[in-house]
């Protein structure tokens, strides 16, 4: 993917993971096995579902976790109280050697997921799955929340195209790249993102801004200018300065083209009630004749606003929407966890599982080696996803694994499809998952639950 | 600063700035001259005023302003309607060819900014002005937004020291490393982004997680084992099975500590009512004798959460502030705009002035090359902003003039100070405002505002 993950990555972490892993290091427990996995508990948006993403970069960065010689020469720096070296020299050799054994297994990307599902496992040496828990998080949880608020607006939006035009309120350059993949995978059409389009093969999509028209005497001077020059990306801003007119002055644009024979595509309106103005701008793109001139619209939009203006009657054929869809507005990040669930000691024949308390039933986070069962109908719908430890096969109904195998050993098993395979797997899922019955089914096998319930008895005796 | 930097960035742009600049070139107009001024209009956080940010990553992108032939060699894939190129050859070699050649001014990283001000001023060839726009404001629009939201975390928690935590719910990794970098600018005291630690030099902090003590028996043997591991960073976090067991079991270790004659730093608590788990806390804490060990507090914690903790009396000494700091979460944007305020035609001896009407009074731009001059107190506190036309000096009161020269004809004529100058600036800064009449005000220079009120008439008869 994006250059970004050619450099070490290593200490993309926060510290107590680093001062963990020297812990478990020098407490011989380094190579005891651990069992994490990464889920959310709360439907992002107040909605229904999400769209997981970010799969193909957490490959990349675990393929290339190693630690380099300036991470540890700057590791070496770091001092603990009474200025003593916070991390022993052999310990700093020791993440030298290091390198990524663990088994991964997740969920593809365009998949509709629930809370408390897992999104990635992780199994394998305590150390090594305990320092990739930040850089997991970063790499899951923001695409995840951007694909999932993309499949809304684009679900608001029905047939209609879904531009992300984001990039400006992105928050910085990868966060921009992030957001216009994950907003592709989850429905939109196109982007304005030009580096998303040259490294992501994205569509991108744009014509012309307030300052062309500003740079201009007179709009019109400046949409004829404007067409001239670009005659086959005849789209105009007519806001500048009075929608209405700005409409007029475009369809007199229109006629020349036509008379050129070249196409007019339409317009974009950038304020005002577009509900209102997208209806006057059809009648008057009709009446002249221009059925096929689109009428594009933008302006702090989102699903709800998008759904209101449908419902009003607006006359929108393409939505472009920004900084809602790149940051999410109303909920600026997914709430996901990476919770340590299992672990055999150096020596033990078992496994041990283990949970976190908390006051909070919905924070008691779930013990085991987990994996979701989907159910799906005739129909092809989803009935039912279940919950289950995968070391308790036994009355499992039919249905697909969510978790596939993406690491064995530390090497990677799995290749991510192209975008487009993500995006139209993602649709395909959206649309299955719009037949099931709702609120959505998602449980808890009863075996897991009993020993769930069980382990919370032990932490409390213990406690 | 980051890596990212090396390559090229030239289509780190929305498509309409390309095909703006396309038709500016067609048109002959590639070298007429524009000013336009990056801005923002609403206070973030319904607070009163913002810090800005960006600058450093500003300059580093300019300087490395440039297409490289894989950005041609993609742009020519691009098909307008018809699938007509988008973009003719010649053009495409003009881009080649094209290098960075504006003047750029903008306030420092750490300044205290106010709405309608602009954050940087470009002027040259409005073709290159055009081109950089998108790219400015992802670069100065998120960093704005969180040292601002850092600021105003870091009052709330006065004396109190402000602990970075928002790797893991940051958009992206390079979103992080902004969120990282601007949060210290705000006031932050460390973070626990390690990469950031290594490539910006901020100090780091951290110890560990509830999975290290969820992967022992009991809690007594997790905090037990991360002090003999970790004797110099003994901060245990006491909330994975009841909080006040979890400090009577740190207590345990600290004495143990204590004998040794080595520190116990203290405990940090990260669910329930922080209010009076902490009170409870350093009473046992003190009972014990460790007037030194401090309270660490942590959980979707913000300012508003914080003063009204404080106010309860809550007996915290470090707040780690995480999710709410690196996405803004009430507001996630900053609401900047980069807007054409003059033009001056190719043969033209003098620059006309323009803006963009609005139905909304406040969202009609304002018109001419803006300087803002800040008038200061005999305490040292601003008294007055007035934003003014730069060809216009005549009766300016006293003061600083807010834009500092950046580039002129392309080449920088301006070093960025170091993180910690501009954090000690920013705080510099806050403190004289503090001392201001509230609400500050900033008004504009009367002969701009009556240019301003003709050119809206103007505008309004050619609409």
């Amino acid at each position: 993917m994006f250059s970004l993950y050619n450099q070490s990555l290593a200490l993309l972490s926060d510290l107590y993971e680093l001062t963990m892993a020297s812990a478990y290091w020098k407490s011989q427990m380094a190579e005891d096995e651990a069992v994490f996995h990464l889920f959310f508990r709360k439907k992002p948006f107040e909605g229904s579902y999400a769209i997981a993403a970010g799969l193909e970069s957490v490959i990349a960065y675990l393929q290339n976790f190693r630690f380099d010689l300036s991470d540890l020469d700057y590791l070496a720096t770091l001092k603990g109280s009474e200025e003593v070296p916070l991390f022993e020299e052999p310990f700093l050799r020791y993440l030298e050697q290091l390198r990524f054994t663990c088994d991964v297994d997740a969920v593809r990307e365009g998949e509709v997921v629930f809370p408390y599902e897992p999104l990635v496992r992780v199994k394998g040496p305590i150390l090594e799955a305990q320092l990739i828990e930040s850089a997991l998080l970063t790499l899951v949880n923001y695409p995840t929340l951007i694909a999932t608020k993309a499949a809304r607006i684009c679900s608001a939006a029905g047939e209609d195209q879904v531009l992300e035009f984001g990039l400006r309120r992105a928050p910085g350059i990868d966060g921009a790249m992030s957001a216009t993949r994950a907003s592709y995978i989850g429905g939109c059409h196109a982007t304005s993102n030009t580096l998303a389009g040259k490294l992501l093969k994205i569509p991108v999509a744009g014509t012309h801004a307030h300052s062309w028209v500003m740079a201009f005497e007179t709009e019109q001077e400046a949409f004829e200018t404007y067409a001239r020059a670009m005659p086959h990306n005849s789209l105009f801003l007519v806001d500048t300065y009075d929608s209405i007119q700005g409409v007029k002055r475009a369809i007199e644009v229109g006629k020349t083209l036509r008379s050129q024979n070249r196409p007019f595509l339409g317009i974009r309106l950038d304020s005002g009630d577009i509900a209102q103005l997208s209806q006057k701008a059809r009648l008057l793109l009709d009446e002249a004749g221009f059925h096929q001139a689109k009428i594009v619209a933008s302006n702090e939009l989102n699903e709800t606003l998008i759904a209101e203006l449908k419902k009003k009657g607006a006359q929108v054929a393409v939505w472009g929407v920004g900084t809602h869809l790149v940051t999410g507005q109303t909920q600026a990040a997914l709430d996901g966890v990476y919770k340590i669930s299992a672990i055999k000691r150096r020596g033990a024949s078992s496994w041990s599982d283990c949970l976190k308390l908390s006051e909070q039933q919905k924070k008691v986070s779930d013990p085991g080696i987990l994996q979701v069962r989907r159910s799906i109908g005739k129909g092809g719908e989803f009935t039912k996803d279940l919950i289950y430890d995968e070391r308790n096969t036994l009355s499992l109904p039919e249905g697909r694994d969510l978790l596939l195998p993406i690491f064995r050993a530390g090497s990677a098993v799995y290749t991510s499809p192209s975008l487009d395979e993500m995006r139209s797997y993602a649709a395909k899922q959206l649309q299955s998952f719009r037949g099931s019955e709702m609120p959505y089914p998602v449980e808890m096998e009863a075996t897991l639950e009993k020993n769930k319930q069980a382990l919370i008895e032990v932490a409390r005796c213990n406690r």
